[in-house]
């Protein structure tokens, strides 16, 4: 059999599929929805995330999904590839990534990271990458008729189990009522918040957002929820707010209490130092980002859990790499999450159900936003025993409402927010407010 | 979508695809084919080369192809683990992986690595997983209409380079008349042998398999290459049969000759030892084969070059993740081979294929081969200017050839064989042979 190519924009030739999955269109769309007042080390979650919906539509008229951070410096990124990227095949993902690394090369814009600072030396390329690759998969998996699990080597479990995501938090944005979960500022606040989330989810494993307060209430709040929740693992995370002293101590405190700390201490030096002292795991999602972080991170022994992230470590397909690395290397297997909306949530689902050596619960925001937002047709993602039940319908399994993508749009263009920047926001009510970490 | 689920004989539950991919059956058939009497440290090549077709039959009545060795041990713990896999879906790897290492759970067998003993270590899961995983990917691809480099991520170049593979051979088998190579046994024999197998492939790279005189005389046999060759890359593996001094002499007198010296000195240790002084990167099939080698050789810095090899890395998707732990170290990469038919062949190439960081000309036994000896259907795999055109029908692109098969298989039947084994052959002719290594 002989079969037709194609040539690329970049000049590669390379075989027309006989479903003829090349792309015709490619619909980038920003996006804000409703967030709450979060706080962590770099201030307060401003009252809307926002996020880019990418859609591949191919010749054939099969689209396919994928979403990432709204910051317009990333959302220009994304035009660019997608211009470079319209013409090629869905099933050739390696070309694709050619075609954005070469979009990028004229790129000297700046920021975007899309994490308020927080994360930040992440690869550009993969994570402009990461949402074409994931709507490639999920046209993939339409034409094959098998879900994006089987795309990469099978589900191994039928749910994938997410944890509860505490925060401290404020009632409500200023000048506006309390939201509905209301204040948390003290462990009591956070042991109510805990059960409102557990009871609504039935998540069995929590995570705290540290950073916030001094250390010292940070650990009276998890051995509060400890006495609360005696069955839980539990994990804190101060994004990097404390020195390597202050972690060594928190590390102390709260030996047998959590089940991973992530993120005390900035760098992988830092994470190196506290990890020579600390009885529990490390776990990092700021100070391993990219591969080229693997190799001086394992060879200090810096860290021991690898929190993945498809939308930074570029897309489905490179984060099994990194956990292929995990398993070689014996780090441990966790995800990160970041404000997002159901596009990702199924992408995440979808991966961790075909990694066999995901060791914890996700972490997702899903519970901070509002439950009739999202750019989905409602009702595809199923949530059961604190997991999400992996779809078995064909791609992704989640198919985009137009309606509330039309609505969730116009919001993005009435918010007036054109990147995360929770540090700002936060300076409008604490004019002194500092985003160095460490901090204590 | 909902979708029925079937439940594996591990008890894990999975989702029937809607094309209904369940494996229906498995037909695992040993072959012999003729080889050539080709030199190594370990002896020479017998009579007869074996190897295992696996055919796997789904129930809708789709075929995928899988190669590996023919040694006993192994051809039975393939049967063994085929029991385990029947009722999976060929879409769930990752089930299939599991199946497979349950199946071997009780098995006591040694032997039968299918290397004659030079590459020894590699993981017993990953060698018998190997074929069943690139049969599943073949019925992907067909199922999908989509090549198996699809399935990979996509080809990122048209043809698949090989080297021109010279061993130091007699002219022919005891007893029987010399073969269509003819001897070669001094710098004169291998240049002539050279010619004759460039001229017919086109290979634009040399390997010369060494360790079968004292490195003087291959050190002058490469320099005898260099002059006839001089734009052809070229490359000198001993298989491990020299000390870490005698490998430091041989890279100062090649320095400059070889684009990469090949498994010099046993081990990890003595590799890492060469390295230090070598001035041409050092590559390995022997002192890295499986993933637990991995972190040691990094660190240690033993190696440069990894030559990955599916029929013992776990299949193509598990040498992908081989490819990006290269990437990420800055290791090269480049590709072993085995004496070998169609089909492995085809895996090689499509794997190849979708590599983006292969940096060499993969090894291939294929010039040994009688032409006329195979299990595929002639005329698929087209050679093209030392490469091999990648196959753009759907799956692996080579279809069984059931008479061909019935003939090889038959041979494997009469010729008496059940395991490689260079060195009791060699003997027969050299009782005082030593396989020992290092040898000078």
């Amino acid at each position: 059999m002989t079969t037709e190519t194609v040539t690329s924009p970049t000049g590669s030739t390379h075989p027309l599929s006989p479903n003829g999955a090349l792309i015709k269109d490619i619909a980038i769309t920003p996006v804000a929805f409703h967030d709450m007042p979060l706080l962590n080390s770099v201030g307060i979650h401003e009252p809307f995330a926002l996020r880019t919906i990418v859609e591949i539509i191919t010749e054939s008229g099969t689209y396919g999904l994928g979403e990432s951070y709204g910051d317009l410096p990333h959302l220009e990124r994304m035009q660019r590839a997608a211009a470079n990227i319209k013409g090629l095949e869905v099933h050739n993902t390696n070309t694709i990534y050619k075609a954005v690394v070469d979009s990028l090369a004229t790129d000297n814009s700046t920021g975007g990271d899309g994490m308020s600072g927080m994360v930040t030396g992440t690869s550009t390329a993969d994570k402009v990458f990461s949402p074409f690759e994931v709507a490639c998969l999920d046209i993939q998996g339409k034409l094959a008729g098998v879900p994006v699990s089987d795309l990469l080597g099978g589900r191994v479990r039928d749910t994938v189990q997410y944890s509860a995501y505490l925060f401290y938090k404020w009632g409500g944005h200023p000048s506006e009522p309390d939201d509905e979960y209301g204040p948390a500022l003290d462990p009591a606040g956070l042991v109510k918040q805990a059960h409102r989330i557990i009871d609504e989810y039935g998540f069995k494993a929590i995570k705290l957002k540290g950073g916030v307060f001094p250390p010292a209430q940070e650990v009276e709040a998890i051995k509060a929820l400890r006495t609360e929740f005696p069955d839980l693992p539990l994990r804190l995370d101060p994004n990097a707010a404390w020195t390597v002293e202050t972690s060594k101590w928190v590390a102390k405190e709260l030996d047998g209490f959590v089940e991973y700390l992530e993120d005390p201490a900035p760098e992988i030096e830092g994470m190196a130092a506290v990890a020579k002292e600390a009885s529990m795991p490390l776990a990092t999602n700021m100070a391993i980002v990219s591969f080229s972080h693997l190799p001086p991170a394992i060879a200090q022994n810096a860290v021991q859990v690898v929190l993945s992230d498809h939308h930074f470590w570029g897309g489905l397909r490179k984060s099994q790499s990194l956990a292929a690395i995990c398993a070689t290397w014996g780090m441990r297997l966790s995800m990160h999450s970041n404000s997002h909306l159901g596009i990702s949530l199924a992408a995440m689902t979808h991966l961790a159900s075909a990694t066999p050596n995901l060791d914890y619960a996700c972490d997702t925001h899903w519970p901070w936003k509002r439950r009739d937002e999202d750019v989905v047709v409602e009702g595809a993602l199923k949530w059961k025993d604190g997991g999400v039940v992996v779809p078995t319908a064909p791609g992704l399994g989640v198919e985009l409402d137009r309606a509330r993508l039309a609505k969730l749009h116009q919001q993005y263009l009435n918010c007036g927010l054109r990147k995360r920047d929770d540090t700002t926001y936060m300076r409008k009510f604490q004019p002194d407010f500092s985003s160095k970490i460490p901090k204590w």
